[in-house]
């Protein structure tokens, strides 16, 4: 084999939810906003076509002190990338490059493992427990980084900022970064937290409550030599990753909270509402605080109804992952789309 | 210290050209095409609003589909990324992993030796020839990888042919890439060694002749297999990078070849009337295949001229690097800008 071949960087790739485009099809496999987003998006879009011939501007001030203003906290204070996926990509590859293992759980966010590998940062997980919660005190011990989502993914569950609050008195030498990418949905944020603890890290995004997984924007807050260690990594990677289309349409959707509030509210209802019917299905689920219910069923088998669901183009998420096999992700969409999801599960039977 | 700020990754990060903002300015600094982006762009941005909502296709393919129907190359020939700086830093990580330094030119590109740094990679320099040069003989012997632009930058000279397929033929084990994000000013691109070197790889962007540097987006083409180990490591980082609006743009532009090869021609007349005034006005240049000038004046001091240009709001970039500290580079305008140019130097004396 060639040499240049040789050294090819060996990864194995995280693997998306599927992106299937059907016209009749019912999308709940990876979590967007079943919402279109704010309607300031379409004011913010006229007029940008003759500016894109312009470089965008390398520090997304507009965007950012949007931000800064809705989250009250110092534009200093923040850093946007291009999705949250890109925000902890810089984050494991600025900070975490300590011989000691980062901490992360064995059920959550797939991506984790998948920057480790490719970064080549050594780690470990700590079990959820039975009823799939995170065990704080799992955390207390010494390590290289701690980073977990809240509310978790898949499971939908939030820990209560006491426990959060724990983890962070017991590793003031470790930074925590606490993914936030469903709190919109009803979890509480460790927003207030950032006042008492330099080594925080919180990441938001626009894919979910702000409708916007096509803008790819996401952003942390933290204190500002870190938001300055990881604008120094940016810029030694691509200096410019905000696009300006992206720019107009953040800053429009993060002004417009009344927007924000009245989508997160309505889904939430049906979320609600969801778990009721579902459980009169015979399903059983944790206490989801997100956008997506991790639904297992006394009877049936999670796979063969993910097939069955798909083969009538109603699309939820399966992993093939120890310990959840037999649970299905189910994105909330409209109450119409989850009407249907009812109608197919009540006339559903395992054959 | 603390343990998790002792981890931080240490980096000098790259300096993108200033982006200043007077409403009175000539902006001649960064290398933007001074004529908006195809018209077809504006109908592109129509209604695209609601389809923010959900996950752009991660495989790009309405996009890569256009790049490859108009190089006339296979889809699977095809990576797309958030500006060819993405593409760029995407290459260094999947293929330049050898012990062997890689291996580019002393004056060149700045971003180079700021991804060596980040990923470190080890790399050696080669100096230009006095007339600024690449000399092909300078990549002969063994290397872990070669990368340089054509033509270069910010010497604006291309490489013929016939060196770039000598720099090929001596390194069958290394990876070759060349940067042609200035082809279509006059460069002739080395798109048809695709078919006998399986080792090459071509970058462009929708930056410079298609107007879109607001839009971040870049190409590579070279062989599937290469492609695929691209692919790899992108969705190991960030698997959705492209977005929405950069999709339809960077659709509607790549078909659009009649209104690049009409901007692309006035550029390339501009810049050829340029040359003419700057000569009579004692500067002295390399022979620019792209849409700037790299220019010396035979009595006045660079860096003192580049400050006066910036006093009166005509933006130039000048390079604090040795050998190259008494040039200038200058964006090609339009013919009112470059006339306003030549106004100011036609007064001007140095005090």
């Amino acid at each position: 084999m060639k040499r240049y071949l040789q050294n090819i960087r060996k990864v194995v790739p995280y693997v998306p939810g599927e992106q299937p485009n059907f016209p009749d099809m019912i999308k709940l496999n990876t979590n967007e906003n079943p919402y279109p987003p704010s309607p300031k998006i379409q004011a913010a879009l006229q007029g940008i076509a003759d500016s894109q011939r312009l470089y965008p501007d390398p520090t997304s001030h507009t965007l950012n002190a949007a931000i800064a203003q809705v989250y009250q906290v110092e534009e200093s204070q923040v850093f946007t990338g291009v999705g949250s996926d890109d925000v902890l990509a810089m984050i494991f590859q600025t900070f975490f490059n300590d011989t000691l293992p980062i901490r992360f759980p064995d059920i959550t966010y797939a991506f984790y493992p998948v920057w480790c590998r490719l970064f080549q940062i050594p780690y470990e997980t700590k079990p959820l427990n039975d009823n799939f919660e995170i065990v704080p005190s799992d955390y207390f011990s010494e390590n290289g980084g701690i980073v977990f989502p809240n509310p978790n993914a898949p499971t939908g569950i939030a820990l209560p900022m006491n426990s959060i609050e724990e983890i962070l008195q017991h590793n003031p030498d470790s930074l925590v970064v606490i993914d936030e990418a469903y709190i919109d949905f009803g979890g509480t944020s460790a927003l207030p937290l950032l006042q008492k603890y330099e080594n925080l890290l919180i990441v938001q995004t626009f894919s979910k409550s702000r409708s916007l997984a096509g803008s790819r924007i996401g952003f942390c807050l933290g204190a500002p030599k870190l938001i300055w260690a990881l604008h120094d990594v940016k810029y030694s990677f691509n200096s410019y990753t905000i696009n300006q289309a992206s720019l107009a349409i953040g800053t429009a959707s993060m002004l417009d909270t009344d927007y924000l509030e009245k989508t997160t509210r309505k889904i939430i209802a049906t979320r609600e509402r969801t778990k009721q019917q579902l459980a009169s299905l015979g399903f059983t689920f944790p206490n989801s605080k997100s956008n997506f219910l991790f639904v297992t069923h006394t009877v049936w088998n999670a796979k063969r109804l993910y097939d069955a669901l798909r083969e009538n183009h109603i699309y939820v998420r399966w992993f093939n992952i120890p310990r959840i096999q037999n649970y299905l992700r189910i994105t909330i969409g409209t109450d119409e789309q989850m009407d249907t999801l009812f109608r197919f599960l009540e006339n559903y039977s395992e054959t």
